[in-house]
């Protein structure tokens, strides 16, 4: 009897999208693998049509049904919708753990080659700066908020670790800016730290770097790296520059991974310029629907058509374009994206030389494979969170508000906006500080920064231990209302002892 | 009549930096250079005597008076302060211009030697996620405030242009996030489209990329790049990432420019464990020194004080143990600090071979020097803003409240949070939607996205062109705290027609 086929969302996208996920599939089905294909929409078609998500009904439903996605790039046409349709997808599946391999690949000439460059960068791909949530202040001031959770770090860093440990890695390098944001990257930070400990027995070790020294390091020495897990943003701009060490996005394969669905992707874009001439590089979404393979269990079939990949790169009989270019080949006799897949295809079966084959490798190296068990299901110790979330312990924690930030939009000079604000502050508060754009501007401390006309005003509670109550501060806005634009207004929250707020410069 | 000395301001600062301060001073005076030299404190000790600002007054009150900073690098102790000294400098002189030259340098072995690698990285200085606005929303999600304004942008995208103009460069490429962050990132990629045309007579091409692909580019072709100007964390990460490409910390240089003080030092950190060792590289500060003498009019001295470095890389008779191990020399016989400085002395008046000496090059490339003119008191075009900033233009600007958003600390379920915060709306507004993380979740989506204990109501007007008064923002949460836990609340505007908020990803 023949097996279950798996069912799989297939969506071709936009630009070159079409070439190179058939190119993927044809592969997947020369390997022997049965699999039921539910094709399906998104992108800019979608978006013309007028729906402003690109991502319509039915391919929602689809992916609720089949849980996996193999899809190609998607475009955002400008004007039709305000939201990446390739963003709201992993939004809206909670594919928290964007995994990007970046490997030393054979006949991939770059200037890291024989370095053995093997890394995976696991990044957070729901919360962050991502979150899109931005406010004009003011008709010259913008805003953007970056929120960092404690669930969603413990998740995308519980996801890393893993993923370590089921492909026999050894280190997992947390990177944060926790240096100069101690509230948001630094919850990121430790909550790694908090989970580290429950990996050592497995022999992996764990270390945390400062973002902007682990952009200079995979510049200077790429190979010390091997698991790095990172917030959104970093995590972004890392992914990409990794991918450039090892021959670029014609080469780099992603996998996002959620509870409930696995998308697996290229990096690249939709290149509509290339779009229908069989010209394109399939090797990023091939090597993508390696990782799908691995993700449903396929793991057979994926170490052949890794194999056979590896083999067609190596042995470089058929090179598309622009591995020709970057390996000086013959470029006007460049394979295209067909006779590219047939040589991978004729290739199944064979054994790369110059690098060791699947078989021969240890675990799962450079896969980012099986789908991770949930932590509620499994075995795994109780993480050692100062708190966890949850209602309950939220519930549980001590707090009280020590005050407000109020936004004001305002050009008066502090010295004069000071007294105003604080002769409005009440019985229940006072006036702490003025700040411009995070530098306090009032006490005066000797020095006047320039003024773009937002000032954020810090009302604390008279009583340096009170609990400020919701009425005085409605109350204090009104009263401020009367005299000043106000625009944005933040509690200040002390949990469990500790203030929930920072400083401002030179406070 | 010996010249009137320039006043400078000479921090030591921590760690190895009195040693390569002190390198520098005496490779400038060996140079016939003539400093009163002001010297001052920041930093460790500073901290630790109490002053949360690691910047004592009388070191404000010096660099007030010189306008100009050589320092070294600060530590901030954990315990005592917890902003960066190095950062509340840059903040309190308002130096917004972080100006990161990246230059292959003869003798110094890198991957892409030989590619010609002569870029300068100018960063924002003062806005984004570094104005360090941080606030808790639950005890469980931290909040980070990312700022951008009109002004702050233009100021450093002027700078970069004028800038290319000084050194003879012919292309400014602008790096944002824009495709995800439309009004902050975005507003920064409108202002450089509105300037940059001011500068196509000077033949200076512009173009703007996404982060992650400068990123890319900076790996696979870095000699693409001319001038890169970027916001506050792009620059930082990409800056380390260019300093990478052409040997790393030992050899990069910065200068923070603003309208009152300019604030030059070397990147790399303190290294406290070779501190009083007498075997740093002092060749980034020496470098960052060369760019203060072009600030403060000593283009000769800095000229021969370049090719005197130069020199010394070149020949490679005196290697510091960093280099020496770089370049495969030995590491057993380096030079101390002292002695490649006395090398580099001893170079004076001697001129590169293999890279053209400064006199032979064009303009003042690598240099990164004259301060920015205002651009009050200049003949430069006016900026073609869509308002420009101040305080009439601002009020000038047609403008409504459409609505609120209010965020609130809530595990509740959407389906029974939605309609109660419906109820509550009041007469004035209505509720449009929940989200969580920036995704949609009420009205339901047909998918529910992991809840962190966090929701976002956005309520607006119920008559569309409404403008919402105080009164019934006030009434609202009045009304929405008596029944849920409330942290924060932004105002919807509508600025000159266009609304000054983002939709939710799904919505």
């Amino acid at each position: 009897m023949a097996p279950q086929p798996h069912p799989v969302t297939l969506i071709p996208g936009d630009g070159v999208g079409p070439e190179v996920v058939l190119s993927a599939r044809r592969i997947i089905e020369a390997a022997g693998v049965a699999i039921a294909w539910e094709e399906a929409e998104a992108g800019a078609e979608v978006f013309r049509r007028g729906d402003t998500s690109g991502v319509p009904r039915a391919t929602r439903e689809s992916i609720e049904r089949t849980r996996v996605v193999l899809k190609g790039p998607l475009e955002t046409p400008v004007g039709f919708g305000e939201k990446s349709a390739n963003v709201t997808l992993r939004k809206l599946f909670e594919t928290y753990a964007n995994v990007r391999p970046a490997r030393e690949l054979p006949g991939v000439p770059t200037r890291y080659a024989g370095e053995g460059i093997d890394l995976v960068v696991v990044r957070e791909n729901i919360e962050d700066l991502y979150a899109g949530i931005e406010h004009m202040q003011t008709p010259d001031v913008a805003q953007c908020l970056k929120v960092i959770s404690r669930k969603g770090s413990e998740k995308v860093i519980r996801y890393a670790f893993e993923l370590a440990r089921r492909e026999g890695r050894r280190k997992v390098t947390c990177a944060t800016k926790a240096n100069i944001m101690k509230l948001t990257e630094g919850l990121f930070k430790r909550v790694f730290e908090e989970i580290a400990p429950e990996y050592a027995a497995d022999g992996i070790a764990a270390e945390h770097l400062i973002i902007d020294n682990v952009a200079h390091q995979l510049a200077k020495n790429p190979a010390q790296f091997d698991v790095i897990v990172t917030t959104n943003l970093n995590g972004d701009i890392i992914s990409d520059l990794a991918s450039g060490l090892v021959g670029g996005l014609g080469f780099a394969p992603s996998g996002n991974y959620g509870d409930g669905a696995a998308i697996f992707e290229a990096v690249h874009g939709s290149a509509p310029k290339y779009a229908g001439k069989d010209v394109i590089n399939p090797t990023a979404l091939i090597l993508s629907s390696i990782m799908m393979l691995r993700h449903i269990g396929e793991t057979g079939a994926a170490d052949r058509v890794e194999d056979a990949i590896l083999v067609t790169l190596e042995e470089g009989r058929a090179m598309t374009a622009d591995l020709a270019r970057q390996a000086g080949g013959d470029v006007e006799h460049a394979a295209s994206t067909s006779g590219f897949t047939d040589e991978v295809i004729a290739n199944l079966g064979r054994q790369p030389r110059t690098v060791a084959p699947r078989a021969a490798r240890p675990a799962e190296v450079g896969g980012g494979g099986a789908p991770l068990i949930a932590p509620a299901a499994s075995a795994l110790p109780v993480p050692h969170a100062r708190w966890s979330y949850g209602p309950e312990e939220a519930a549980g924690v001590e707090r009280r508000t020590a005050g407000v930030d109020l936004f004001l939009e305002s050009w008066e000079a502090p010295e004069a906006a000071g007294p105003a604000l604080a002769a409005l502050a009440g019985d229940a508060l006072r006036l702490e500080m003025l700040s411009s754009r995070g530098t306090m501007v009032y006490p005066p401390t000797g020095v006047a920064p320039d003024a773009v006309g937002l000032l954020r005003a810090r009302f604390v509670a008279r009583e340096p231990t009170a609990d400020v109550a919701d009425a005085d501060v409605l109350a204090l806005v009104g009263r401020v209302a009367d005299r000043f634009r106000w625009t944005h207004l933040e509690k200040l929250h002390v949990f469990a002892g500790e203030p929930g707020f920072t400083k401002a410069q030179g406070q």
